[in-house]
């Protein structure tokens, strides 16, 4: 099976960033139909008529994203049926869809929306609640030109994710997982305080083991990205027991070896976690930042229901405001500077006393471009920590422009919590 | 001239993000060559291989991006030799280089890194500074199997956007600079505080105006983000003066009839903008967060120098924090809640009290996904500001999930204190 995918619109030639590729392609790999090629393609009639025609001709499966929309720029309906050489056909069914998103907002339906109802002769029409574009599904016996094929399926999807995503999921990979022609399952684990080459040493045993799966594969990849270490891991083949007793050995060795660099796995991520194990007991935290400027609360407050057990956070990016808001002492900045182990210390544990919860982490830094010395250099973070049992501050030297910096030491910090409460854990 | 892009590695197919397709479609589209398509392949040889091959048939220019690296898996270098039935060879000045990156963090160089040195029969190297990957630039004439075309070129850039930006500024775009057939000249608008329809009404009289351009084209886009909307412009042509003086022309136009909703233009964001108007009126800012936990403190400590305004944030989370940080009066809370106009001016006007700054906005919200009530529903958020000649509170209803719904109240704020400080701008 031969998965095509398209992608519409003259932004994502531009600066937009495409989130929809990883979406589609990640799913459609958990069945086993990972994509062969991704085709981007602006608003261009001739481009997207050509595309479409050799997508059809050489893969089973062809989706495509984008160019559902109202305007002239909206080209993907009339492309694909010049392609197809079939008609458009206005759809009442559609037509009303469309029409009731304008009632319930209570705005007269434009008329340019009216070419939305528009659907291919012979299509699905697949329902969007999240936006005016309805989807479309044609199922077609053979390619052009050549001696027929089995046949085929074109998929086409709005653009905006909020939209792509829900229909997908709910109108297409049920569809699809019927081609599912083997079994096909994937872990990936989320390391964090490992460097890449230390992770791949310690996985390299296990990597290159023989394995024995009967007309199946087992395949590796790491992935670095600000200090994340991803290690994937897909084991496919015909039966499904085998399948998944090599993907249970695989996960139980990996483990071993990496044991509680391991913070999380597959959409879990280290804010995730870190809430997790807050709740779990029943602690309460606060944040003093300053180089990370409020990222690390951010993080944090991302997760729902965070308020659970966080409290407060202070961006304490003055000297003053840590003196006055947290109650470092002055004479430590003098002496040993807003950037050190002291202050670190002391911002952790005046927000622990002020807040009153259990633990406290705290980040001072320079995170540049300006500020660096030679003994100070850019990317010196610490990061303190003050709770029941510990009071400790950490020193790292982070590589990278301003953004990674800040981006590193935020998860350095929410890291460090990380490990305190897994002792905590263990000990109780 | 054509100019396609291949972008080549797994990780592109099953979740990480491109920045690399935004970024050369950007940069070339300011030479007038957009490229007409861009290709995502996975790490198949087969697959790799056909993709080159039809490239070079249809293109004038081929960019391919990542698949350099020393690993088993980077097939970009021998793909590419074999669509053109040329030579790999060992080229020694590449080996020297590449072995001085392991010279320099004292490490010893592994075989594996080897096969980066490798360079195709008549190619240029291209080196690179981040990194271990040269690239490479092939200059062929005539396609294959078709009789001849006009040379063609073939650009190899390893997919590190940190190691493949620099590399294309500096030696690809010079390079390419030089096929420019005609002259394009591009600007976006970036506007918050009208609707997306509010803003396509208003700009339409221009869109829809004729113009006379020798032998140019005016074209015209609107895109929604968050609350921001973007109008982007650009203008070919055959004769520079002619460009630019529509350029001009479009741009006076537009100002005049999007006016103070019109924040900055390109690369300007929002905090960027802030932050000049704090910097240049010489007042200092600090931040009370709720809803949006921490958000907008990091977005203004983002842009680098802030701290020649920024002071400091409060993140209260907690109705405790919000009246120990903040000194909001308790009976406050009890009696119209924490998301509540009330509240959203005792947070501001209590920063500012603490933190003795010229102004301080809060921000206070539901964002869900639990915690909505008929009343106040999840999206329901409030601005606060508090300066010398103000103390306002503002309502919103955002759309959105809980990501959403932060960003855009981010925004929001954002945009709160821009218009607050171009009124003393323009009194002053």
């Amino acid at each position: 099976m031969r998965v095509e995918i398209l992608c519409l619109g003259t932004e994502l030639l531009t600066g937009k960033l495409n989130t929809n590729i990883g979406y589609l392609g990640d799913r459609l790999a958990s069945i086993g139909l990972d994509p062969s090629l991704v085709l981007t393609i602006g608003d261009d009639k001739a481009e997207i008529e050509k595309a479409f025609a050799g997508s059809i001709e050489r893969a089973d499966v062809v989706i495509a994203t984008g160019g559902l929309g109202p305007t002239f720029d909206d080209l993907t309906r009339e492309c694909l049926a010049a392609a197809l050489g079939r008609k458009l056909e206005l759809n009442r069914e559609a037509l009303s869809a469309i029409a009731g998103h304008f009632v319930r907002r209570n705005v007269e339906m434009p008329k340019s929306n009216e070419k939305q109802a528009y659907v291919i002769e012979g299509a699905k029409l697949l329902p969007n609640s999240h936006g005016t574009a309805p989807g479309q599904l044609i199922e077609i016996e053979g390619g052009k030109g050549k001696a027929k094929k089995p046949s085929k399926v074109i998929v086409l999807l709005p653009g905006p994710p909020q939209e792509m995503q829900p229909m997908f999921d709910a109108q297409v990979f049920p569809y699809l997982k019927k081609f599912e022609t083997k079994i096909k399952k994937r872990f990936t684990l989320h390391i964090f305080g490992d460097a890449e080459s230390v992770v791949d040493e310690k996985i390299r045993p296990i990597v290159e083991a023989e394995r024995k799966l009967e007309a199946g594969t087992v395949e590796f990849g790491i992935l670095a990205h600000k200090l994340i270490i991803d290690v994937k891991v897909s084991v496919s083949g015909q039966n499904e027991m085998l399948v998944d007793e090599t993907i249970n050995a695989l996960r139980n060795e990996l483990q071993d070896v990496l044991g509680d660099s391991i913070y999380g796995q597959d959409k879990q991520t280290l804010e995730g976690v870190v809430a997790d194990l807050f709740v779990k007991n029943r602690k309460t935290l606060s944040i003093a930042e300053s180089c990370t400027g409020g990222l690390v609360a951010h993080r944090v407050t991302n997760i729902p229901g965070s308020s659970l057990y966080f409290r407060q956070c202070a961006v304490v990016y003055s000297n003053e405001s840590k003196i006055k808001v947290l109650g470092v002492n002055e004479d430590t900045i003098k002496n040993f500077g807003a950037v050190s182990e002291q202050t670190a210390l002391e911002m952790a544990e005046g927000m622990r006393n002020k807040s009153l919860t259990d633990y406290a982490v705290s980040i001072t830094g320079i995170a540049g471009p300006a500020g660096g010395t030679p003994e100070k250099p850019v990317g010196l973070v610490y990061v303190g920590i003050c709770g029941p049992d510990v009071k400790q501050v950490f020193r790292y030297n982070f590589s990278g422009g301003r953004v990674e910096i800040r981006e590193r030491a935020a998860n350095q910090a929410l890291d460090v919590l990380r490990r305190e409460l897994l002792k905590g854990k263990k000990h109780g």
